[in-house]
């Protein structure tokens, strides 16, 4: 039985904002249904219903959330007849919970084998596991806090132990909404070898981190071009920030092993103008 | 004897913001008077010295906090003689705790009967329990951080277990300040029905909850007219943001059981330009 | 935070801001080498890599915070040979773990005497006391993040209860680097006796903290002149925010024992346009 452990963390991500009660809420639910939980906030200022932001966010840091429950909610689609899930990794203690729009298949793919998944039924399986584990809760007044009514009794269910099995039906892993990461591309124009990336994320810092590591531009030498539209720096590869001169453009190895367009005590992004999503050329220094 | 269990949560809310050491400093000193608290942050981005805003957020979602103690500092009149007060509801394990200006009480009263509170007097009620139980903390510095000073040791003291009537005099609960919720109002003009509602709440999404819930309007059809000042939009009442069309406004059964003013992928606020506090009116559609 | 059992708390403030992973990920991390540690949010919206700020938010709230263990991170030369500490003080409980660039120092200081210091190593002593302990992380995938990689595993090793010696090498405490609090200074010109103070703090609220207290200010008088640049306001000194008349500019002893520039239902900084640093004069009124 799949099952996680009995004061497994619960990793909690939304685009529920920081301004309202919402976050608390789920708080205080998950602790009435499993007082032992330990609720970990990874980011609730994912951009509203922005889900591919919120996968990639799994995505950088499942590797450090594992083993326990991952709980994801960006739900545009709340209240319609899109999936809500449990995603079970390895056949073991990880588990994914929260809707089946793709924001989840990247963290989970990337630790490994999706070994199960069930959907989770507010009224026939998340609830009533609730309430046969001798627990109340308000009856959900409307349909559009899924967090509050489906994904927090289930996370908090599975933290204390519940078999995934207890809250739905299984459903084929195979048919669950995936994502993909953009993957880098090499090309050679003109005989200059040149990566065409993508801003993957711009941090609080101002790093642009690209979906390319250093072994990817390894062929581009130790300084290549960084080429933006009609605009182009020098950026030496390095390992810290500290290791630019003030005000000069880098790429600096980030915590996640990738690239990103980086000052020393400034922001690269602003510099530069990229945003998520932006193209990045590398290109070979003459 | 009215006192909470030793394992109760401490659900806090306040306009401390997160830009400063304030909220931290809250948790720090309940963990020293009651390592065993769990303590929920349920907003801390109450609009500053917002009495009201407070009040409401807490009538929202009280049913989900209880039981326990829910804390609540919203408090322009520290320093004051206005008073601190912990205030039991239907002789049971919820608490509230904080100033008496009216932000504890619709909350307080939405869960039932205000059986018993008391005035918490800083010297001689809430530190001579927490000495009494061999516990001591910086002493005060200045008289203007009454959350970490007086109503953090009572709601830690609380949730240990501690009665009611040890942290300060009884007073009667007849002369709590109250706030009540302004109530929709239904008429009829020129043979039209139409009910008059105000906005009461502006979520990070967008949406602007209405005071009044589908039975409310349940006469105007399916589909009444938005009315605010001299525009008008046509609304349906549906139950999921993901029922209306891009660009569509509608009524839309919120997660608290009230209508709200919302897109679907976008917000409803801003297309109105309504803010907490607006008028509004649903008019039948003819 | 189901309890803490025998582990200490562990106050965590940085400049890692609330809008990415960062926060969220050390938390996690902290929990996998250490579930029972309380750790508590102190403030992570110290401005990015604002060491100063983060020293005096530090020494404002140390008394608070202690015992236990205060993990600092605002770390703009991480990557370089900057030293990663870990300070004991009073020979006790409390011990500050970060970067050695200044921003423990007031803190910690604050509190007592210096008594150890270890520099923390990651691969020889952090990670080596960690893997011993049993417990394994993900491979660091860059140098950029020594909150994830290098700090949580210290505070959590320390907060369960491992010797400071097993995390590194001892450091001469007298070669921390330090960082002082700028004191006011009085004199007396044209026979009129002024203290020149500075502003360490503006608050959410728009309270403008001093440099300086009460007793600092005892010979100008109830009322000083409140000086900045060209531009002068009477001032009361007052010990709640309540006690000024709507409008006035009073100097409130705030919630640290010193003197703030404030407003009752407004900010004290906005309306006299100091920020953190501005220099500011007290003159006795005539």
């Amino acid at each position: 039985v799949a099952s996680v452990g009995a004061s497994e963390t619960i990793s909690f991500i939304s685009d529920y904002g920081l301004e309202d009660e919402f976050v608390g809420v789920v708080h205080r639910v998950i602790a009435r249904v499993n007082p032992n939980a330990l609720v970990i906030d990874i980011n609730h200022q994912i951009p509203a219903q922005d889900v591919p932001a919120a996968g990639l966010a799994l995505w950088r840091c499942a590797p450090w959330l594992a083993p326990g429950v991952i709980l994801g909610v960006v739900d545009p689609g709340v209240g319609t007849p899109r999936r809500a899930v449990a995603i079970e990794v390895n056949g073991s203690r990880t588990v994914f919970v929260g809707p089946d729009n793709g924001m989840l298949f990247p963290g989970a793919a990337r630790l490994g084998v999706l070994t199960r998944a069930v959907e989770l039924e507010a009224d026939e399986g998340v609830l009533t596991a609730a309430v046969a584990a001798g627990f109340a809760l308000p009856s959900p007044a409307g349909a559009t806090f899924a967090g509050r009514d489906v994904f927090a009794p289930a996370a908090a269910l599975l933290a204390a132990g519940a078999p995934l099995q207890s809250l739905g039906s299984e459903v084929d892993v195979s048919t669950l909404v995936g994502h993909t990461i953009p993957r880098p591309e090499a090309r050679e124009e003109r005989g200059v070898r040149r990566v065409r990336t993508e801003v993957l994320w711009v941090d609080h810092f101002g790093n642009a981190q690209l979906n390319a590591g250093p072994d990817d531009v390894a062929e581009l030498g130790l300084s290549p071009v960084v080429r933006i539209g009609d605009r182009a720096w020098p950026a030496r590869v390095v390992t810290a920030y500290g290791q630019l001169q003030p005000g000069e453009l880098g790429l600096v190895v980030d915590s996640y092993g990738l690239l990103s367009i980086s000052l020393n005590a400034g922001s690269g992004a602003q510099l530069t103008g990229v945003v998520r999503g932006s193209e990045v050329h590398l290109v070979a220094a003459h």
